[in-house]
C-alpha cells in the first residue's frame, strides 16, 4: 500500500515532551503515523508513495470537542438576548419539539462540515435520533462518540429512551471503528434513579461512556439539595454512575467534596466556556479541578448557545477567563491550553493510546494550519513556546486548511472532500426556516 | 466620474432605526455614498458605471478600532504566561528600546495589513515615530487617528515628546484627509503635571484628539490617591485635560464621580477587554458607564496583549464577559455590540457624520462578509435581529472579503489592493527576529 510524506510543515506533535520541527515529515500508513520526526531524517521514498509539499503549513493533532449537540446549527442565532426560561420555553423547546429524525441527520451533517472546516477531528455528542447522528457521521469521515440522549419527562413513556440508546448500541457498537456509541442521561435533574440504575446497567453490560451534565447551573444543585439532600454528584456517585467511564459537561459548581468523588472516580470534566458565559452560568473552577488532579478537556457546546462550533477559538477565551478570575497573567500556560483540545480530549474518550497526539503508532488524525496570514506572523519557530502561544491566542478554526481522520483526508486546502457544502448549507437553511416558523418565531 | 454599483448583497446600514435590506443595492460616486436601498430601487445605471454582484455577502460600515498601538506586531507571542511587571521590564521594554523609526514604518504596514484582512477601515493608534505610523498608513488606504505617544521618563529630555507631537500634528494636520494626527500622552502616572498642561495648549491650539489610557489597574489608582490625593481622572480634571476632546482607553476603575466626569465632559471610552484579561487587569464597568451615557467603543489595543488585532472576533468576548459579569443573559443586546464597532467607535472620533453607518452622503468606507460558510449559516434573511446576532457571535475578521474607505477598494475577495502581503509580512518577521535577539529572548 502506498504511504502519504507530508513534508516540509512545521510539527507540532503535542507528546510528553513536546516535540516539535520547524522542519518536520509525517509518513502515514494503513490509517497510521509511521513516521514522525524532522524531514532530513524520514525514511526513503517508494514511487508509489504520495508526497505533498506541506510548507507554510503547520500540523498538529486534529481538534477533539467534548461536547456538543449535533442538531444545534438548525437554531443557530435564534432568540437572542432574552432570560434563560423564556430561551428554553418560547424558543428552543418549541423549536425542538418539531424536529424529525430527517432533520436531525442533515442537522449534524451541517454539524460535521463545520468540524471538518474548523480543525476538529473528533467529537463528543450527546442528542435524540443518535442512529440518524450516526449515519451522517459515517458520511462525514469523522471520528465520534454518539451519545443517545436520555431525558425524562411527562411526554416519553418510561424506559423509551432508555431502551432507544440500548437499540442505538446494539446496532452501532463494532460497526464502524470510528462510531463509538454511548449513553446521553440529559442530567441528574432530569433522569430518575430508576433510569439512571438501567443506564449503569446498560454501560457496564456494553462497556460504553456515560456523557452527561452536571451543576451547570446554580439553581440545579440549590434543587438536588432540597429534594435528595446532597449534590447532583454525590446523588450519581451513590447510584453507580461514576462506576461507569463518565464525561460530564460544564461542572460549574462542584464542591471540594464533589471534586474528590471526581477525582476518586475519574470523572472527566468537559469545560465549556462560551457556552457558560452566553447562559450566564458562571465559570468552571478549572484551577481547583486542575490541582485536584481531575482531567479537563474543552467543548463548544452546541450552536444555540455558543453560536459556533469553532474550539479552536473558544480557547483563547477559555483560557482568558481563567486568568482573570484567578487573578494571575502567568498562570494557565499555553502548554496546558494547547493539551485541552488535543490529548486532554483523547483521555476524556478513552482514547489516548490511539490519538490526541502525533506519534508513530497512533491512527493518523491530524490537521493543518495556514500560518502565512498576517495574524498569525510573525512566528518565530525555533520557539515552541511561540508556536503554542500562536495556536492559543492568534489562531482560530478558520486558518485550519487540511483534514484528516485515519488516513484519509476530509478537508485538503480548504476543500471539503466528503460533504456536499452547497447541498448541507441548503438543507439545513430549508429545516431551520421550518421549525422556525412552526414555533411561531418568524417576524422580530 | 464613474459610480460604483454593489447590487444584491445584503445591507445592513446600521442607523437610528436599523434599516437593513436584504436584496440591497449601494451607489458611491465621488468618495460617498450616493444611495443605500432596496436593490428594487435603485437609480438608473449608465453604462460607464462599475456594477458589481455581491449576492452572498453582507455589506456593512467598515469596522472602527479604537485603541490600538501600531507597532505591536513586531512583539506577537513574546513572553506569554508571565507576570505583569516581568513582562514589562524583560520582554517588552528590552524589545521596544531597540526600536527605529523605520521599524515603525514596516511594523504600521503589518497592522494596517492585519486591518484591512479583517474588515478595520478606522483606527486611533498611540505611538512614537507617528511621522513613520503616518506614511505607512497613507499607503494602506485606511483612515486613521495617528496620536503621537508622549511618555515622561528619566531617559527623555523633558518637553521633548510633546515638541515632537507638536512637530508631528504641525507636519500632517490638513495633509491627506484620511489621517488626522493627535496627541497621545501615556496615562496619568507617566505623564507630569507640566507636560500634561502643554498637551492641553497644544490640543486647543491645534484642535486635536488626546488619546490616553486611564484607570486600567488599581495599582494605578492606588499611585494616584497616595501621590495626589485624588483619582486618575479628578487629576486629569484639574488639570483641565477634558476641555479637550478625549478618547480614554481601558477605564476599568472608575468610581460614580469618575463617571460622572467623564459623562460632564463627554469623555469617550474604548473597551478593551481581550487585553483587560490577558493581563488580568478587570473588567470594565459597561452597564454603569452606559447607563451614566457615557459613549464606548471598542478597541483590540496591541497585539502583544491581545494577541491579534480582529475587532469582530473580540466583540463576542466583549459582550459574553459583560453577560456573565452582571449576571444576566438578557442585558447586552446584539444591537448595542454591533454600534460599538461602527458608529460608537466613529462619536468617539468625532467622525459620525461622517463615517460608522451607511447612509447616502457619508463616506463610502465598508466592508462586506462572505455569509455562505458553515459557521454563519442557516441564516434568516427577514430578521435583523438574526443578522446582528451573527455579526456578534458568529463571524469574525476572517469572514471580510472586501473592504473599501472613502469609495477606493483596499481589499476585493480577499485580494489585498494596496500592500504587499508577502513582502509586509517578510519584512516585520526580519525586524521582529532582530528586536528579539538584540533583547535577549531567543531560545525557550
Amino acid at each position: 500500500m502506498s504511504r502519504i510524506f507530508l513534508r516540509h510543515g512545521i510539527v507540532l506533535t503535542i507528546d510528553d515532551c513536546d516535540a516539535y520541527y520547524p522542519d518536520g515529515c509525517i509518513v502515514i500508513e494503513h490509517e497510521k503515523l509511521i513516521f514522525v520526526g524532522e524531514d532530513a531524517q524520514h525514511p526513503g521514498i517508494h514511487p508509489e508513495d504520495s508526497v505533498l509539499d506541506m510548507r507554510g503549513k503547520l500540523i498538529m493533532p486534529g481538534l477533539i470537542n467534548t461536547h456538543v449537540h449535533s442538531h444545534s446549527p438548525l437554531f443557530r442565532n435564534f432568540g437572542e438576548d432574552v432570560p434563560l426560561q423564556v430561551w428554553l420555553n418560547d424558543i428552543m423547546w418549541p423549536a425542538e419539539s418539531h424536529m424529525t429524525e430527517e432533520h436531525a441527520y442533515y442537522a449534524a451533517l451541517h454539524t460535521c462540515l463545520e468540524f471538518i472546516s474548523s480543525g476538529v477531528t473528533t467529537f463528543a455528542d450527546q442528542f435524540y435520533f443518535a442512529d440518524a447522528v450516526a449515519r451522517a457521521v459515517e458520511k462525514s469521515g469523522l471520528r465520534a462518540f454518539l451519545c443517545s440522549s436520555i431525558f425524562e419527562n411527562g411526554k416519553s413513556e418510561r424506559g423509551q429512551t432508555v431502551q432507544t440508546a440500548a437499540d442505538f448500541i446494539a446496532a452501532w457498537k463494532g460497526r464502524n471503528p470510528l462510531i463509538t456509541p454511548g449513553l446521553g442521561p440529559h442530567a441528574p435533574y432530569s433522569v430518575s434513579a430508576e433510569q439512571w440504575r438501567s443506564i449503569v446497567a446498560l454501560s457496564q453490560a456494553t462497556h460504553t461512556l456515560i456523557h452527561t451534565h452536571i451543576s451547570e447551573t446554580k439553581t440545579e444543585n440549590r434543587k438536588s439539595f432540597a429534594e435528595k439532600g446532597e449534590s447532583p454528584t454525590k446523588w450519581l456517585e451513590s447510584l453507580g454512575v461514576f462506576s461507569c467511564p463518565t464525561l460530564a459537561a460544564h461542572c460549574i459548581y462542584l464542591s471540594d467534596e464533589d471534586i474528590a468523588v471526581f477525582r476518586n472516580h475519574n470523572v472527566h470534566v468537559s469545560y465549556n466556556p462560551v457556552s457558560n458565559l452566553k447562559l450566564v452560568s458562571g465559570i468552571m473552577p478549572y484551577l481547583k479541578l486542575k490541582t485536584a488532579g481531575v482531567q479537563i478537556s474543552l467543548g463548544t457546546d452546541g450552536a444555540q448557545s455558543n453560536n459556533t462550533l469553532d474550539l479552536l477559538q473558544d480557547l483563547k477565551l477559555a483560557v482568558l477567563i481563567q486568568k482573570q478570575k484567578e487573578n494571575d497573567p502567568a498562570f494557565f500556560s499555553v502548554f496546558d491550553a494547547v493539551r485541552l483540545v488535543t490529548i486532554e480530549g483523547a483521555k476524556a474518550l478513552g482514547l489516548d493510546s490511539v490519538i490526541g497526539t502525533l506519534e508513530a503508532g497512533k491512527q493518523a488524525d491530524l490537521i493543518a494550519l495556514d500560518i502565512q496570514q498576517p495574524h498569525l506572523q510573525p512566528l518565530h519557530t525555533d520557539s515552541i513556546q511561540m508556536l503554542y502561544t500562536m495556536l492559543v491566542y492568534c489562531a482560530s478554526g478558520k486558518d485550519v486548511t487540511d483534514a484528516m481522520v485515519q488516513g484519509t483526508w476530509l478537508m485538503k486546502d480548504r476543500e471539503i472532500l466528503t460533504l456536499d457544502v452547497h447541498s448541507v448549507l441548503h438543507n439545513t437553511a430549508d429545516i431551520s426556516e421550518q421549525l422556525r416558523k412552526k414555533a411561531g418565531l418568524t417576524g422580530d
